[in-house]
């Protein structure tokens, strides 16, 4: 099976792509996780469809599974959900040994692998991401964690899966809306560090959005091995790893500020990108047709280039409460070119209100 | 300041121990956790005495603190108190940067190493362990985290401080019988480690039941030097590490049976090494003298002999959600003579009761 290895100082793990990868996720998991009983958290909406096909692998290789439903939705990525696993967890004595398999979005994602790396002190922790997002992104890197009422992600771990399972034959069943916020991190990724990935993208949009398996495929490794690069060189984002919050910034205060659930992460990071762009033409550290040349592409994707926005004040003060504020200071990742990004500290408030209403409708 | 250096594959810190060294404590972390903020979880008991000294010392080397009291005791290691700890961080938006100083025994220590190292994914945590057993235990080694209902340290991590500072002149405040908690996993050490530190701790009772200040620092350093060799060996409690858990399967069971505040925990331990002790000459493992041997020195240090304890059933059913479990089977880990243990999985239950027995008042 395709695999792009992800190798830390302290532990190795395969990210696995191929259609119909789900169907042997028992076989790889007898080789990174043997243990006799294994759970597995499920996204509700797969429970007619891919739970049945991971579930069976699973049981052939010898795993007694217990399964437990995951309800979709950023509001669910709290720490009563993880609670709630705990309980699962415990009622079924589940030992140090035994996996717990996430299959569903990043999401359930972040909260079960919160849960993995937590419950005994940790136990292996497997990724099955059923969503673009979670496959070319949150499931590779091993930030784990939930969200609480100051803010997204606020509480969490670095905490590494044993095996991640990326199968694009399940994002036929993806809503288009998702598959488009998978291609956000996709352009993001491409923005950061690969120019050729970006043209790539730009030119095979169409059969991307049809999903043609052989297209998506080529995507999520492409894109996969851009994560693993990062991650390898800065597990713990002390230094570049931070270059993969472009448009996150201003990302998460739009959710904030939108609302959880009324706007999705991955449209909040492709308009963050935009904030973030412009930005950078305001900085003069991007030539301002980099703009253009970046929204076109999002909107080939098909994703939002305006929103409904709360004013500058309370967007300031949600990005002030984001974790890569460091010393008081916002932090901003800003495009230098398609492929080359830098980091920003000190940034006039004009330059930034003038990000925020590029992206206002 | 004299230091017992922990170096890990990712992480390194030292454990200084000299007495007075609480108000040198901001001058250290300067060194290892420089930011412009800091957060004290300290043990409110401790309010009008350390403190105020090591708040002093932190403000002297330019840190504004925030200091939290937490209310003593192990039924306030708890999900929810972590909760509370979040939720100041969060009201003071402490950054990344910003350590989170635990000033109090092992129950404080890992409840706030908890909260540390899951608040913005980890954020620096610094040990100032007030109590003996903190000092030459759960302050060193990075285990951190809470209890459930279903038992002890079930939900946690491991997360290595920045830095651990041991003041032995502290311990003159300390409760004699916490003091006697203390000096349980000191002989514990020794039975696992070191004959000779077993002799020394014999002949020197008087001395450090009267906290004789250089006597104390001498046991610290030697206890804190055999911990900290085990977990270099073995930080993820893989292998040698479990061999610090000698009296600690017997141990939890008789906290969760006699209840937790009823029983310290060193005096579980306490008892838990004489069971298994009783255990390992039931099974040839060591001669049967070596019981006396032990029980001696358990009954210098002033330590619980018997307790009241539930029938055999309850004992086994408890044992066997510890997580130590694996696969089913009990871990239980054995003195052959002082200074050597091994581990054995397989035991028949009659040679368990008679150990329960051999404690059992």
């Amino acid at each position: 099976m395709p695999v792009v290895p992800v190798t830390l100082p302290q532990h190795r793990y395969d990210v696995a792509i191929e259609p119909g990868a789900l169907g042997k996720l028992g076989e790889r998991m007898r080789a990174v996780a043997p243990a006799s009983s294994a759970l597995i958290v499920f996204d509700r909406a797969l429970e007619a469809t891919h739970l049945p096909r991971a579930r069976a692998s699973l049981e052939a290789a010898g795993y007694a599974t217990v399964c437990t439903p995951f309800p979709g939705g950023e509001e669910n990525k709290t720490l009563a959900t993880v609670h709630e696993l705990y309980d699962v967890l415990l009622a079924h004595r589940f030992e140090r040994r035994s996996p717990l398999v996430a299959l569903g979005g990043g999401v359930l994602g972040d909260t079960a692998g919160f849960a993995a790396a937590t419950y005994l002190r940790g136990v292996p922790f497997v990724q099955c991401p059923t969503t673009l997002l979670a496959m070319v992104d949150s499931s590779v890197g091993g930030k784990v964690g939930v969200n609480v009422k100051q803010g997204k992600n606020l509480i969490g771990a670095f905490y590494q899966p044993v095996s991640v399972v990326a199968d694009p034959l399940v994002l036929r069943s993806l809503p288009a809306r998702e598959l488009r916020c998978g291609l956000a991190e996709c352009i993001k990724h491409a923005v950061i560090a690969d120019a050729a990935l970006f043209a790539w993208t730009r030119t095979h949009m169409h059969e991307l959005l049809a999903l043609d398996a052989d297209a998506l495929a080529q995507l999520i490794a492409r894109n996969v091995a851009i994560k693993a690069a990062v991650v390898m060189q800065d597990e713990k984002e002390n230094g570049v790893r931070a270059h993969l919050n472009l448009g996150h910034t201003f990302g998460h205060a739009i959710e904030a500020g939108v609302g959880y659930g009324r706007i999705l992460h991955g449209e909040a990071v492709g308009l963050g990108m935009l904030a973030a762009t412009t930005l950078a033409g305001e900085l003069g550290i991007a030539a301002r047709e980099l703009r253009a040349e970046v929204e076109d592409v999002v909107g080939r994707a098909g994703l939002p280039r305006r929103a409904q926005l709360p004013d500058d004040a309370r967007l300031l003060a949600a990005m002030k409460l984001d974790k890569k504020v460091a010393a008081g200071s916002i932090r901003f990742i800003l495009p230098e070119r398609i492929g080359a990004v830098v980091i920003r500290e000190t940034v006039a408030p004009e330059a930034v209100n003038a990000a925020w209403a590029s992206i206002r409708s």
